[in-house]
């Protein structure tokens, strides 16, 4: 129940055994464009794909040296690590950030980022985090956002790197130019493999202004693809084949389904932990994250001896706080293979390391309003 | 027999199906120590270890954006796709790079690099790529590289993305400041991890001086490393594995065993195929790399014809030319699992194949040629 990696199934670790192949061959153009093909149905979109060899951060810096010129006016959104990890890369690239700065927890508001449009008409493009990793806090107005965006004549970019395939990100309905997830969250295979796609008017300014380094160049993947729908640089093929079958275990048990999967099982985990007395970190239930629960720690509950009772004596894993949240909250994973099966299991592990610690929790509770929620599934 | 992505031995494919873990656990502790140590030993090296999660590229990358800054004075040979594509890389991040260009199958001198040294006093940095694998050219004259950097204070920089492993690289004895290697060659891992070597004066300067993006950034990698032995960000860990496996089946080996393999199986190759009339692209023996053959065809012989018998009817690949050298040349890989057994059925085959293509080729002499060398095992 990690916030990613998260638990790969069978099927997709069997498939990284695939016989190694010459990536220059029929065999690979075979598997890489079915791979596109893929990721085309689960980002919801007609635009280019590069899937990259390499993690998350990979793909987020490639979104943003491709894009990203010295003084170029961005705004985004930063209330944690990962959004200011995306905002460091755009000063690095010598972007002139318009930073919308908010507490751990709590989101921008459509208003704000609307009048930091008003503000800014020469912004050259949005950058925004869908799902904060570190809080557990999600940007639900993702849907709206590219009436600014084409009213600015500015790029829309999406960091989904743990969201994307737990939660609706239509990126052609969005109007979204460029989106980056990973493999290893929502998407269930084993980290290494991080797609991108990127629309048609990003890849004409990308071919155009094209960064100075080769890994992260996305004009070099374009060219290869469309010429001989080949990868410029040997990708890390049994991360490609595990990756494959991840999206097609999505694509048999329907998008809409994963979502709504995904939706209840963190509602029931919330609805769950809660009853038993834990409050979630992000207050306004909106922001809340669908893929990552972070819970308040009870007073005086010391954080590596629950996390390590959960995991010692239940096998539960879950993840400790972020940077200033260390100490101070968990975060539990509810993403990929996640089912009513792990809701309960984790909720009953909780109560019970909580039982053990001394805590006064009310187990029933929590297992039953749980066991009510899931039954949406 | 492909130039890489090479074999990847059963064991090593296997070690992929570990769990993934949580890359903030003891567990990952243990795997990432146990990948920096045997690496080392690889290397032959006490330096600092970083294992990317990248193809070999990603590495090399890495070995410029870290060192070259705007204006550094960079010496580096250039006769091949990548030594040009290092060239450009370097230029990239405004190196004022001294090129020594040789025709493509030529290296330069020992000489013409100390002149080039004696030239330029203010050189930054050396860079070399040791193997060529566009053109199946080595250069063979590292170990007395450093007394020219030493004198001039410059860094050593070697991307040996096709060779490590398969010849003797020590770091240490050579006083290499950074080197590359990617796992899909020599260390027959599957391709997706990209170690790197850092001596204590470069990183030194790659902490003081750090490049604008992240996932390149080797001192996140240090901070994290000799923090908690972590990685910055989440690892493509069934590669680790299997990266791992690969290494500790070279130890179990003995690396002097493995260099001489690798030595004997090309000097057989070379000896074989020209029994039978096919010429060594590289015209000086002490240029040929022993880990990418590289043949001229014989007068009229098609590559896709010749690659794609080789393949259908006898399950052997080999690699076709680079840029320039398509349908002038072909590639065959003698790196990771190659043995006596892999050489005599890739002269057996390519015999086959060329009589079947109407060619008139002594296969008796190729064979016993070989087989006379490979008794040197």
């Amino acid at each position: 129940m990690l916030p990613g990696p998260t638990n790969v199934p069978n099927r997709v670790m069997r498939a990284m055994l695939a016989p190694i192949i010459n990536h220059r061959s029929d065999d690979f153009v075979e598997l890489y464009t079915d791979v596109v093909d893929k990721t085309q149905q689960v980002f919801e979109t007609k635009n280019d794909i590069v899937a990259l060899s390499a993690s998350g951060t990979g793909a987020v810096e490639a979104g943003v040296v491709n894009l990203v010129k010295k003084g170029d006016k961005i705004i985004i959104p930063v209330n944690g690590e990962f959004s200011r990890r995306l905002s460091q890369l755009i000063e690095g690239q010598g972007g002139n950030v318009v930073k919308l700065e908010t507490p751990p927890g709590e989101n921008s508001t459509f208003d704000q980022v609307k009048e930091a449009f008003d503000n800014n008409k020469d912004v050259k493009a949005f950058y925004v985090v869908h799902n904060e990793t570190s809080t557990g806090t999600m940007v639900n107005y993702l849907d709206k956002v590219s009436d600014l965006t084409s009213r600015n004549d500015a790029f829309y970019v999406v960091d989904s790197v743990s969201l994307l395939g737990g939660a609706p990100l239509p990126v052609d309905k969005w109007n979204i130019d460029v989106c980056m997830t990973g493999a290893q969250k929502a998407i269930a295979a084993p980290p290494g493999i991080s797609p991108i796609s990127v629309s048609a008017k990003a890849k004409k300014y990308m071919i155009e202004n094209p960064p100075s380094t080769i890994y992260f160049n996305l004009a070099r993947y374009f060219k290869f693809y469309d010429g001989e729908k080949h990868t410029p640089f040997t990708p890390a093929l049994p991360l490609l084949y595990a990756y494959r079958e991840a999206l097609s275990i999505m694509l048999e048990e329907g998008l809409q389904n994963v979502f709504k999967r995904h939706k209840v099982c963190s509602d029931a985990l919330y609805t769950g932990l809660s009853a038993m007395g834990l409050t979630p970190f992000v207050k306004k239930e909106e922001d809340r994250s669908i893929s990552i629960v972070a819970l308040n720690y009870l007073d005086g509950l010391e954080d590596k001896t629950f996390r390590s009772t959960l995991a010692d004596k239940f096998k539960v894993l879950v993840a400790g706080g972020f940077g200033d949240l260390k100490g101070k909250v968990f975060r539990v994973g509810c993403m990929g293979e996640v089912s009513p099966y792990h809701v309960m299991r984790t909720i009953s592990a909780i109560s019970s390391t909580l039982a053990m610690m001394g805590y006064d929790v009310d187990a029933k509770a929590g297992l039953k309003t749980a066991e009510e929620k899931l039954k949406a599934l």
